[in-house]
């Protein structure tokens, strides 16, 4: 049966994504560069640097390296400013919760730094066992599958005893590319079908959506 | 062959969604509500007081009729302060442009007010010519067809000759309601089989895409 679940924070775990959405727009304007935002939200999934190379190719923008760190910066800087406005979804500590009750394993991997995370943690974590790894602790991230390779270690299964819950193709593409099942959910604003041509083996609309259905996932209720 | 374009404006002309999902974002935090920001976006392309009604049924938020009206001036505001970030979609004046140098009928229907529209209007706008229909001329807006009737009438062409090209899923609802094509675009953020599955005949990336494509609607090039 299925042992572990590792999850992504923004936009999976947290209501975030509109908001780095919103940030990279900014930081971008700062640049003088306007890009269609909708070409932001499909890439806000990656980490900055993979998102920043992937639109420079796309749109021959000519980023220097020093420019790509500004706007790293610079969004950092935005989405500090805006994320007050963030909160956790519904239902994602409790299912966080009910599934240490039940020893499912679970890891947190993020893009973002400890410190960005951190408030977002201490709302979901259930517990001390809860594996948490940030930029700080594996700075190749999504779609590199080095995170949850990372996460899978700390918790003691192989690839396919385990699933990462994630908000973007990004997430789904990381989790072929570790060799574990990919579930998606709604709440970053992709649609079913674009997670479920990335890989995704199921879909829910949030993470609270996934408590009611762990059976589904091949985990003992 | 087709002899009319009619044109949703916010998200399919104007580069305006994500402004206006945090827009509303903020306005329903002021009354302390916390929905899941993806409902809003999806929910974006309806005109507000439908959209209220929606959000108002599926959440049991128990609105009243006041509460509704601060929360649109909430948006209103709030949308103003961050429309200086709206940019017009790339292409979108020059398909305008060359649409009205074939005698293909064009109009813009939006549930702005004429205020708001205004300073795109006059980026966008090709000639004297272009109907253009907002809240004032016609209230009843997305879902309802009333004011892409209210546009093919002053075009003088009748629903079958026309095409109404938006965004979101409700653009494509109205179309049917008015008995015209629909014709989608991704720069709201609604994925392609979104618009498809709401009676998209076809999905373009944005409204510069249709350019060089004019002959897949029916227009002689």
């Amino acid at each position: 049966m299925m042992k572990a679940l590792v999850f992504d924070l923004d936009g999976t775990l947290i209501d975030s994504s509109y908001q780095h959405i919103g940030a990279w727009t900014c930081a971008f304007r700062t640049a003088n560069i306007d890009l269609p935002v909708v070409e932001i939200h499909r890439r806000v999934g990656m980490n900055g640097s993979h998102m920043l190379n992937a639109l420079n190719r796309t749109f021959e923008l000519g980023l220097s390296k020093d420019t790509m760190t500004s706007l790293e910066l610079a969004h950092r800087d935005y989405y500090a400013r805006l994320s007050d406005e963030v909160r956790v979804i519904e239902g994602a500590a409790q299912l966080l919760q009910a599934l240490t009750e039940i020893d499912i394993g679970i890891a947190i991997a993020t893009s973002a730094r400890r410190q960005e995370a951190e408030r977002f943690l201490k709302q979901l974590m259930p517990g001390p066992d809860t594996v948490v790894i940030t930029s700080e602790t594996e700075a190749r991230s999504k779609p590199d599958s080095h995170q949850f390779e990372r996460a899978f270690a700390k918790l003691r299964v192989v690839p396919h005893e385990a699933a990462i819950v994630g908000d973007s193709s990004w997430d789904m593409l990381a989790s072929r590319l570790a060799g574990s099942l990919g579930v998606g959910v709604l709440s970053g604003g992709y649609s079913e079908t674009e997670l479920s041509s990335a890989g995704a083996f199921r879909v829910y609309r949030d993470v609270g959506g996934i408590l009611l259905r762990l059976e589904e996932l091949g985990i003992p209720g």
